[in-house]
This record gives structure tokens, sequence and C-alpha cells, in this order.
């Protein structure tokens, strides 16, 4: 396994294709840093004793031991196991992992081209697995690229006024294939090592351009990443771990960009595309259900330590509050638990969870995540949002005024009073909250995503026949 | 195992003691009929073969095949599996399974007997085995009263103006102890053979006489039980399944009630008193993803037919809320599993569920009961409301009329929209209802209890310990 | 004005066309009593010199004083009146007071047959004014049948397979016309003495046939009223005002019906007949604006009662449930207010509600009904739902335990617990509960019908240009 | 009246006591800008002829033409039309207009000090009528000064450990009083050209100190502010008049500051001082039913002109989002309309409006504002979230990759689709968005100050007294 000093080693070298703010920058720059932090945690994590096992695991390919972020799940106990590292290294973040990416990408990959091949013929899974050893022995990070840019929504990919709104298949070569358009919201992807892209949508027989699933260094040439940053506010003063963490994510354009066969997983088998889309959300569904916990957990704590530094932690109100908060934590968590323990073996050994599961857990999540930053700020109280600036708590003229008029609890220094609110203030009024709420709602499908869902995985008949069983109305009554 | 004729016949050898509207009856009593088919419904489906392992197990204390509402879980999968014979016997009789009430207090009552005897060698857990082989023996229908009238809502057990509004020992004699006092909400007790009493609450070092629990026929001598019926309107024509059922819940007044040692399982052990109210909660609370999974799916099969019949299946606002359905079931089921696969094995062997799953499944369920009822209502229209009664469907001077004017899809039968309105007609506007909202609502334990549960046993401290450090506040800082 | 006695006398006049399970009835069945109490009520009401100007006011036609009830309103202070006098009326009766019905069929007709008249040249506003003098002069009460039954939702009245599942003419005659349909849901029909026939939609140039508005004797040849009752359960010893009350619905049935033209108000302008439609529903929801608070008030006072009957009154969350019944009932009221004092002056004179405000009013009331129980529900704990039947509290077995079983509140007799659980209990789980929430639902239009309303009525465009002007985005861009 | 020049060339004048990030301030320097055009705005519109009558008035006391910010109020239709002109106002710049402070602060003096001194016979009154002919004569912008810093929210004022941490009288001197504290979260104080100060809460006798009310320059010697910045990001080229607001907030910290006697209104009457705080809170929040439906109808906009834009504006789901906006921004509309036309006119002859209405209103506001935003992400997807920098728009080496893949509806050119996600990004992802929600859910009072103040105002008793006479409960039972 790397360490997190190889990985961002390994960044320095890349092809400099990052766009930031009308500069085009290498992945050393200061303005990376941050969310550059929160992928190198998944390697400081992985050669912690404690957590041997969980972030770590062996090999099924070669038996060697890996980053869990690398692994095909074998087992429910996988499945488990990735949900439980996600909630635990969210916690250490402060937030999103982001590197789950990687391993929901592959696992949907391991499914679908074992399927694919399966059913036309093709070589798919065993292109795949080969790369599928690259990734593990060299500890990859990948991006996922699924989220097209999409045009018009209401019309298909090969009906929209100019074809590349979906990525898709420009020209097919001897060695491989040429690859135009662009994905949108690629969170890891301005420090990914890998680009893995895989379609968005289920697609007609019309659509075999789009049908297209490849894995490609980030930097590959005619890749342009155009990046958004979200980072916590970085501190002149006051240091604390949250705000060495950040987010950025591009919209990666795909300018007529070369893959070579040996890294072509999908080419053309319309209905395996929508499968592979599908199978990778479901993936991610899943994960969420490991990190939205544990982004409550993070919110659950500052809203009970607030609560207590405010003096009015007793309250029902803010008990019943705290409540709704462990409710949606631990239901979240309860629907990844059941996935993952009624997860299901699919004809290529990797196990898939149960998708009624991750749907109902992961809209449950979403339908929240406006609603717990609302309790928190309901209990935190106005202060977090007109907290003067970082710089007024350091200057002689405004220190006293500021250390005097912040104080709640006496027996909490000034310091750590301000230590809070800066930290809420971080989380509730910075440029990074809009992102992550933006990110915490529609990342890995919004609500209305796994309502869709869940109404085409569920089975109404047997509930309608047993209502008719009930009503007297006979089951083969053509009149009932 | 027991048949449903045997539980019939030794039912009509019981004391007459129940009292509905004025008069004392015995239970082969017409309005006893509907009830007793529900718990009917649990005899017959332990013979049939599709049900064996999952409605029968085999007792870990005679090794006989015996009905799961007399097992004691011994692993996790006994817990799974209690979750799923609910959910699946509500089914058949559309609606709660009422049998419940035995099995939760049973194990309730094997886990705390040992764990009082090693703490007070006491014999508690001698005694309690020796009852359950009768009652495993005998397939026993048990009720469990536990909720005491309680009085002045404000007030503890021995501040109460009058001692015996909560059940208590009044007289402790060399052959056992005299009990006075009255159990309310005692779902299954007119028509179960044995009641088992527990105590409703944590209770102070001063309240040793109302820390009594114990087991004894639902007929003995000073029992009165006081009725009230709440059954599906019988039908005079259109005989339907559901008509066949219904509930009947008393208030079983203990009026100097003499029981025998051998029957008694904690005295005066006040701490224990209010563990064993939990732990029989929790239990009741698993049921509960169990069998409010099972009433959502009736509610959903009713809602996606009504649709139907309606012409509005496709409307997506419909369809959305077919989604929610699905949605609270299914994480109401998932809270169950998750509680299972992470119950612990407790010093006497038998398994407890994890409180937080089935704290937080229980109160999602509770939360939405009203809602899917209302969900419902919206989809139907108001057609089941204001259904002329049924001896007009079959007057001939209305009969034509009602069927012309019914229809609504022009391939479903008159007699068939007439039936399914007559169904949700009777789920939704009769006695049954209102009485069954108020059951699903309170049962187990109304949602501010659940609230109470979560924030017991939830630990917040490692949440607001990971915050101080993300913030940056030092975890031993006598000033933070 | 009438006396209740009257009105009374008149009814049982009538010709029997009243079925109700397998019986035809006259109005002077005891069955109708309750009902028709409520409607009585309006007459007592208006003969009390404190609700002078409230409950009876100056009619504009022949300048008498007149029950508000058949008024037509000629300012916005009329409306405000009508809101005001309909929440004390409920207070009264314990609910609907039903009697809306008619002054909302008349407000609607002043104003479009007048509109029709000025379009087409007709003469209905003549028609219509003689006919609303024998109205106001008689002291009429009336049905208004509305809802048709509809068929198959999906399609259009000309389209069902049987052309009479929206009430049409099927004959045209020198003297008038004759009716064929049915009209479902028609509150008071079965003891008004007319119906006011009102199209229930929008219709197409083809549908002439079903563009009918009409007012007709409720027991007329040909018509058949198959009438569901829904009355709060009878006392048999604890008599109390809320039990004389209760509601009856009909399925009205013309067969064959023939109107004179002076009785005909609409007959084949189709645009007028959806305006019809629409002016009604939107003045029904005014009415809504005053009774569904006054419903409201009930609750809430039952919650506040019994959660000082029960000694939990100063709980805070239940103090916020409390707050949360008064904001519903006061949004409701004050969307009425709004409504009433923003009001148009339409070309017949007749002043009509704004329509953004009574479907903002009347669906937060339709939202929230479910709710408003689920919070009595709550607050009243599981008493009113096992509630022994009536009987066992004057038999001599069984008073005693449960007038000692009852006790909370120690300063509170018996017999007031008792009094209070009662009314709860009647209001919670009788026949009449679930009748009343569909009602309360699906009454003047359900919260579906409203948000169609407001998306109707409710000009986004300004909003948009707004967000374009804020945006720098040019309002005449074609681009844009 | 003034123009915007003059206010501004008016603040250019005062003392530099603005502290941002370290830095103390004139009011000249840049970063103020943005918000000080919000309040430009109000003077703007003051003299466009189409305001006349809504955001001018006559004085009631010197009779000449006065902005409507300096008004007091003198009839119902004054309630009404200052609740218009915010709705049109905040319109104008896109949100809080702030000046609303000056006109709720004095209205709630005006009547206080007229109400004290009858009840204490001093002359506050005269006073404040005088200094509110300053106000009006000079177009004054007022700051109000009211949330104290508070420390222990479970202490009261004179409980706290430092007695600074509520504004107090530190010495009394013959020619005034001195003043020591802080008060928070003071929008428009940085702009402001006075400060009112107003106590923050109900007072004890022994609080007399703390029952202080008085006006001040806002920069009088011993005034630190100490500012919050939150304006919408500054654009470097896509120029738009939303870009153009912003707002600031002060800690405004009191050390020692001398105020004279003709500008203090409320000395040591702690009766008073409750009532006061109170009564520019009830003011306050009927300037919310104008604002927050005037942020509400932005945010429909948005999410209007977005699913336009997206090509997915029929879908139902996102019409019934919209409707739901609809319904809360009309409903607050109403509670105000409701507020101002049952408002009363007081012993001063100012009116106030009716408390349960503006309470009523202004939560349903603060419950719903997370949700509205909520909408907007829902519907506008994530692309608001992760849109590149403006910089990368003009950058020719991304500018057309950025172009073509941001197209949606081909008819739309790619400047405006940018122009439509760049305003929603600015308010939804900046700075501004955070402090701009903290604002709109506490400022005027939280949801539970809301719910406070109406269980403080609604008289119960009459419900339940309703309740005890339908449930033949006598209502001069000591027993009931």
């Amino acid at each position: 396994m790397k360490t997190a000093a190889q990985y961002r080693k390994e960044l320095n070298k890349m092809r400099a294709n990052i766009h930031i703010a009308g500069e085009k920058l290498t992945r050393d720059d200061p303005r990376l840093a941050q969310p550059i932090n929160v992928v190198a945690a998944t390697f400081d994590a992985a050669l912690e004793p404690e957590n041997k096992g969980l972030v770590t695991t062996l090999s099924k390919v070669t038996g060697a031991e890996i980053n869990r972020f690398c692994n095909i799940h074998c087992s429910t106990e996988d499945l488990l196991n990735k949900q439980a590292m996600t909630r635990k290294l969210c916690h250490k973040v402060g937030g999103c992992i982001q590197r789950c990416m990687g391993i929901d990408a592959t696992n949907a990959l391991s499914v679908i081209t074992y399927d694919t091949d399966q059913k036309y013929g093709t070589e798919y899974n065993k292109r795949f697995m080969k790369w599928l050893e690259h990734f593990q022995k060299n500890d990859i990070v990948a991006n996922c690229a699924q989220t097209d840019v999409k045009g018009d929504r209401s019309k298909r990919p090969h009906e929209q006024a100019d074809p590349d709104l979906y990525v898709r298949v420009v020209e097919r070569k001897s060695d491989g294939v040429v690859i135009r358009g662009a994905k949108a919201h690629n969170t890891i992807a301005p420090y990914a090592q890998e680009i893995i892209v895989l379609p968005t949508r289920a697609l007609t027989t019309e659509e075999k351009d789009w049908a297209i699933a490849f894995a490609i260094p980030a930097d590959a040439e005619g890749i342009h990443q155009i990046v958004r940053l979200a980072s916590i506010p970085i501190r002149k003063h006051l240091q604390a771990p949250i705000a060495a963490f950040g987010d950025a994510e591009s919209l990666t354009v795909f300018d007529n960009v070369f893959v070579p066969w040996d890294r072509v997983f999908l080419n053309g088998e319309t209905d395996m595309g929508g499968r592979l889309a599908l199978q990778f959300a479901e993936y991610h569904r899943h994960s969420y259900t490991g990190c939205k916990p544990s982004i409550t957990d993070i919110v659950m704590g500052m809203t009970a330590l607030v609560a207590e530094y405010n003096g009015v932690a007793k309250a029902q109100h803010i008990q019943h509050k705290l409540a709704h908060l462990i409710g949606v934590a631990e239901l979240v968590t309860a629907a990844g638990i059941a996935a993952s323990v009624t997860g299901k073996k699919t004809a290529s050994g990797t196990y898939i969870p149960n998708s009624i599961y991750v749907n109902a857990g992961r809209r449950l999540a979403g339908e929240n995540i406006f609603h717990e930053y609302e309790i928190l700020c309901d209990v935190a109280g106005g202060w977090y949002a007109t907290l003067p600036h970082e710089e007024d708590w350091f200057n002689p003229e405004t220190k006293a005024y500021l250390e005097k008029y912040t104080m709640r609890n006496p027996r909490i220094s000034p310091e750590n009073q301000h230590r809070l609110f800066r930290m809420i203030s971080d989380m509730m009024t910075s440029h990074w909250f809009g992102v992550e709420l933006g990110g915490q709602y529609h990342g890995g499908g919004s609500p209305i995503m796994e309502t869709i869902g869940i109404l085409r995985d569920y089975d109404l008949k047997p509930k309608m026949d047993h209502v008719k069983y009930l009503a007297g109305i006979p089951l083969d009554d053509p009149h009932g």
C-alpha cells in the first residue's frame, strides 16, 4: 500500500490540465492542498494498526493486502465493512472522503463486464481484471465520471442539438476509441490518478456511441479539468484540523481523447450501458449509507456541543432535535446494514447491495440534509452567522471586546467559545457550505432519483393481489 | 403444536369474566369471534408446510417443535425470523397479529429473571423456565399486561392519591402474593389463556410493592376484563376475508388476585423492575418492525389498487406517494434487520435486539401512520367515506343505481369496484379505524417514548468530542 | 326568518326518497335527527340577539332581514362576516355547519348567470334573481350537488363509457329539460329543501349537455337519495351536546328528472360551465377558512383539556403542539381575511374572494387535518381508543372499577374524566371520525385541487422576469 | 426627503469606528459599498413617482412628505402600506431591505413611551416626539440594536457572571446616562446614522439598570462596530444588478457611552422594558410578512426560470414545488394583511398589528426558509454548486468548452444560461448564502420565539371551555 507522501509525489508529476479561476495549474498548487489532504487521509488510515481489516483487506485477485478502496466485494461482510470504513473516515476529514468514487465504479464494472461477456461473447471482464490488478497494486485514486452535462433534460442523448452533450465515441480505430464530451460534478477528479468513465442513464439501441465505459489517466492528452474549489476557509491564526480539508470538483472535458482497447470496458452494448449506470448508482448509494450518517454525526456533535456552550442543552425541544438527528443517522445506517446483509452474489462473484434499502436509505438522507443544518442553525443561534472576521479576534483594538462578549458558559474559555463558533461558521456560512449542501443533496442521486429507483425495483403487484384477496376479489377475475 | 380448534375449545371452558357493553360474557360470545379468528390464524399458519422454520422452530428447552410465538431467541437468526414471521402473519389477518405480546414478554423475562438471580441470589429464572416449559408445551396464548392506568402522569407510582393506580402487591403471604390494580390497553387479553404482568416504568427504591412480575390464567379469581371491541364491520351480503377479523382490548382489573410463588418472576427488586419494563418494550418495538411494514403493505396495496380502479395510477404525484409508503415500510424493516443482526447475546443466553435501531424504526413507523392513511384517503377520493350502506347495494330499489354510478374503470365489474371501496371504507371509516390508529400510534410506545429511549441509550459524547477535535478544542481542557 | 320548528315541519312533509341501509325513509326518521339538529342550529342562531348582523343581514333584493346563509355578498364586509359566522356556528355543533352549501352555490350563480347573459344574451340572471327571492323569503336550506361520480378519472365527460357518469341533459322540452346522472358526497342533501346542481369541471365545446345548472326541490320526482349516515354515537346514559349532532351524505340520483325553465340557470354554455364550477369552489374554499379553524378550535380545546386532565399540560412538547394547532387555525383564518379584504366586485355586483388566498388557506387546512388529530391522539394517550363501552360505566359490576381506574388529576371527578374521554373517543374512534376526516380532507377540494387552482391563477412570469433583471438577462432577449 | 447621494455624503463624514478583518474603516471603504447600495435604494425609490403614497407618506408630526421608513402608523392602511412597500423594495435589492429596523423601533417607542408616561408620570414620549421630528426631517437611517449577547442563556441579565452581557446603565449623571455592553447581529448598523437601543427581553424588578432605551449617533464616542461582511460575490466580467448588493452586520460595543437625557426613552421602568422588547418584535415580525414573501418571490422566480432553462418546467413534481413556494409566500402575506386589518389603535394613537397573525406568519416563513432553498437546489440540479469560477468563462482556453457544455435549452444563449446559473450559484454557494439563511431563520425571532409569542398571547381557555360545554362538563364545576 502507498503512503500519502508517495501519492502526493505521483500527483506532482502529472501534466498541468487543471483550470481554476482563469489559470492552468499543476497539482502542487496550494489551492488544491486542502482537498488533497482528504484523500491523503485514506492512505494514512490504511497504515494505522487499528484499521487493519477495516481500511485494508486482502485482494481476491492477488492475495496481497490492499487498501479497501481498491477492493471488490466478495461477501456481505465486505459490504458491511465498506459502509463502516466510510463512516469512520468521513469523521476524520469532517465530511466526504471522496475516494468511494473508485471502489463504487470498479465494483460496478466487475459485475457488468462479466454479464456483458456472458451475453455478447466479449472480453471486457478479462480486460477489466487486468486493469484492476494495476489499480490494486498501485493503490490508485480514481474518480468516476458519470454525470453527463445532459443538455436539454427533456431529450435523450441522440436527440440533443449537440450530440456531445453526452460523452460519446466519435471515432473507432484499430487500437482504440476516440472520445468527446464532458462529465460534470467530478469530485476528486483534479487529484485523482485515473478517471473511470461510465454511462449516466439507460440507452436506446440508437445510442451505441454513448454506450461506452473506460478508464483513463486523469492527465491524458485531450482531458481538460475546469475546477470549482470549495474548501473550508483557511485560517490565519486559529489553526484547527477542520480547516485543513476541502473539496474540488471538475467539469472534465474530453476533447477527442484516445482510449486504447485494454482500457475500454464497454463499447456499444446499449442495454448493458443502462445497467452499468444503475449498478454504479446503487453501489454509490450504499456508500452514502456510510458517509451521510458520518456527516450527521458531525452536525449532531456541533449541535450538542453548542447547546452545552449556550447553556440550553437540557431544553426539551433541543433534546428532541438531537433525537431526530440520531434517528436520521441510524436509520440510514440501518438501511445500509440491511442492504449489505441481504446483498446478493452476482454471476461475476461480486456482491451487490439490495437496491430497495440503498435507495430508501439514501433518499432519507437526502430529504433531511437541509433540515439537519436547519437544526444546527436553530440551536446555535445567530452568532455563527454574524461572527466577526477571524482577524478581529487577534486585533488588539477589538480582541478584548470579542472575548468578553462571546462568553456564554463561564466555565468555557473565550478561545474555546471562539473555536466552536468559528467551526460552525466555517461549516455553515462559507462557500464550502453551499457546495456541500448541493453535493449532499444531489450526489449519488437526489431524492427524486431514489424515488424513481424504488418505483422501478419494487414489486407492488403482490401487495395489490393481497388486497384483492382480503377484499374478496378473485385474483384471476378478468373484471377485477 | 395446538390446532385452532383446540385453542377455541380451551377458551370456551374459561370462566366468564369478560365485560362488554354492560354484559358479562363467556369467550364463545359471537362478539369475540372476529378477534379470536386473528389468533386462530397463528395456529393454522404453524401447521402449513411452507411456514416450517418460520412460524415454527425447535424449543431450546425441550427440543420439540413449537410455535415460534412461544420461542426464546437464541440467535440473531431467531430475531430475524420473528420479524419476518410477524410481517407475514399480519398480512393474513389484515392487521395486528396480536400474539407478539407473549413472545416479547417471555423473552424479556428470560433475560431479566436471569440477571436478577445473578445480582440478588433469587430463583426467578428457575421458576420462569419451568413455567416456560408449560407455556411451550401447551402452545399458550398470552397477553402481556404492562401499561398501568397511571393516574396523574406528573406523579410517580408511590405518589399517587390512590396507590392502586399502578398494579401492586397488597399482601405477601406464605404461598404467594396478592395483587391489586388495573392494566390498560390489553390487546388479546380477552381471548388469551394467560396474562403476563410486568412493570410499566423505572421504579425508585420506595416502590418495592410495584416491582412485581408474574403470569396468571386470564380467568383467575379476581380478574375482571372490561373490554372494548373494535372489529371490522360484519357484512350481511358481501363476504370477504377482511371482514372476518377484529380486535378487542381490555382494561384488566386485578381485584385482590392471588398469585402463587411459582408464577412470580419479580418481587421487590425495583432496579430490575425498570429494566424489565424496558426490555419488554424493546422486544415489542422489534415486533413493530415486522407488523408495521405489514400494515403499510396493506395500505400501499389499497392505494395502488384504488389508483388503478380510478384510472389515475400513472399520475406522478400518486406514484411518488406510493414510493413514500414503500420507503417507510422498508426503512422500518431495515431498522428491524439491523437491530437483529447487531443483536447481542445476554448472560441468560437469550438474544436482544439493538435498542437504537428498534427505537428509531418504531418511531419512524409511529410518525407516519396517520400520514399513510392520509395518502390512501387522498388517492382513493371521497367515495370510501360516503359509500352508501351495504344493504343499499342489495336492495332492488337502489342496487342498479349504485352499480351504475360506482363504475370507474369500465373493465372492472361493479361488484369488484364495490368490494374494493367497501374494504377501504371498512378500514377507514369504521370504529375499528380509530382504535387501530390509536393502537398503531401508541402501541409499543408512542414516538415520544422512542425519542426518550434513543436519548437514553445513544452516546452523544464521542460525537461532541470529535467536534472538539476538529475545532481544535483539547479534549482534556477543563475550559472546553 | 324561519324557526327550527318550521324547518322540521316542512321537512316532514317531503316525499320519502331517502334510502338508508335498505330502507326508504321520510325525513322524520330518527336516524336523521342528529344531522337535522345541525341545520336547526342555523335557524336558532339567527334568532339570538347577539348574532344580529352576523348570522342575519338585510337582503339586497327585498330589503328584509334574512338569514346570512341566504345572502348574496355585496361587500368585502359580507365576505368577512360569512367567514366569522361560519367559525362561530361550527363551534356550536362541534363540526361542519353544512349550510354553507347554499350560500356558496347561490353566490356563484349570481356572478356567472350575470356574465353569461352579458356574453350570450340569455336571461339566466333574471330567472335566478326571481328564484333567489323565493330562496330568501322562505329561508330555504339548499344543498349544492356539484361532484359528479366521474367514472374513469382519466377521461372527460363525453368520453365516458356511460355518458350519465356526469349529470347531463337527456332531453330538451318546450317547458324545460330532463336530467340524468348522479352527484356524490352531497352533504346536507337528505334534509335540504332544494338541491342546486352545478357542473363539476371545465367543459369542452362537445360537452353542451353537461353544461347545466339548476335548482330543484330535493324530493322532486325522479330524485333518489342514497344516504350514508355518520353521526356521533348516540349515548344511552351520558347525555352531552356533542352527541346530538351528526352528518349524512347522499349519492343523489337523477333518474330523468324534469326541470322547468324558470329553475334552469345554465344550459349549454360550456365555457361558463367551467367558470361556474370554479366560482363555487372558490366560494366554498372561502367557507373553509371559517369552518376549518373552528374544527381546529375544538381539536385544540380537547388537546389542551386532556393535557390538563392528564397532568402534562406544562410539558414543552405538548405546548409546542398546541402552538402548532393555533398556527394552523389562525393562518387559515388569516387567508380568509386576506381573501375577503382583497375580494373584488364583479360585474353582477356580487363580491368574490381572492382565489390565491382561499386556495392557499384551504390547502393548508387540508394538509394538516390528519396531523391535527394525530396531535390529539398523541396528547390524549391511548385511553380514548380502548375506553370501555358506555354501558359498562353504568353497570354496577364494573362502574366502580372504571371510576377508580380512570382517575388522573385527583381534583377532577370521575364523571368529568369519563365525559372528556367519551367525547374524544366519540370524535376519534367512531364511524363519524373516518367520514369526517375524509370530508375535511376532500370537501371543498382536496389539497391537490388547491394546488391546481394556485398554479392556474398565479402569475409566475413577473417573478421570472424579475430574476432575469437581477441576473442581467435582458427581458426582450429572444435567447433569454 | 433625502437623495441617495446625500445619504452617502453624510456617511462619509462619520467617525471611523467600523472594524472589519483587523482594520478600522471609514464608511467610504469599498467593502461597504454593496450593503450601502441596498439602503440607497430606499432613497431612490421614494423619489420615483410610481411609489408616491407607498414609499412616501405625509408625516403626522409635521405634515411634510416623508419616506415611509420614517413614518408612525396612524391607521390600518399604514400597516398594509408598510407591508406592501417592504415586499416591493426587497425585490429591488434581491433580499433584505434592512431599513425596517428604524421604522419598527420608532413605532414601538411611540407606543411604549406613551404608556410609560401614563403609568409613571414620566416624559419619555415628549422627548421621543421631539427626536422623531429630527428623524423624519433628516430622513435618518437607523439601526435597532436589540439582541444582547446574552451570555449564559439559562440565566437572567442580573444573574450573569459579567453584568455587561446585557447592555446596561453603569452610571446615572445629571445630564444623562453612561452605557456599557454589546448588541449583536446589528444589520444596517455600519451604515446607519443612528442606533436605537431597546431591551431584548422581559425584566424583573432587580433589573432596572437593564431597562434602558435610547437613540444615539452610530459613530458616537465609545461605540465600536465590529462588522461581519456578507455580500454577493463581486463580478469581474459578468455584471448584473444582483451583484451590486450585500449585507453587513455588526457586533456593536458600547464602551461607557454617554447618552444625554433628551435621547433617553426608558430608564428603569422594568415592566415597560419587557413590553418595549415585545412591541418591537411584533412590528418587526410584521415587516417579515413583507420581506419574506419577497425573498420567496425571488427563490420561486429562480426555480421557475431554471426549470424552463433545464427543459423540465412541465414536470408535475416541479409544478407542485412551485405551488408550495407560492403557498408559503402568500400565506405569510395573508398573515400580514390579517394582522394589519385587525390591527388596533393604542392609547398613543399609533396602530399595532395583531400579534397572533404576525407570529403565525413569521413562524411559517422561518420554518420554510431552508426548505425553500432545498426546492431551488432540487430543481436547479447540481450545476450551480460545481459551476466553474467566473474567470474560466472568460479565459480563451476554457471559454468555448464552458459555453458548449453549459447548453440546455438550445433556444437560450450560453451567456444567459451562464447568467442564470451564476446568479443561483451566488445566491446558494456564497458566504452571503449562509449568513442570509441564518438571518432569515433567526432575524425578527426564530420560529421558537414565535411559538413562545403565540403561547403567550393566545387564549386557550375559551377553547377548553367550549369543549367542556360540548362534553357536558359544567363550566362552574370545581371538579371539572
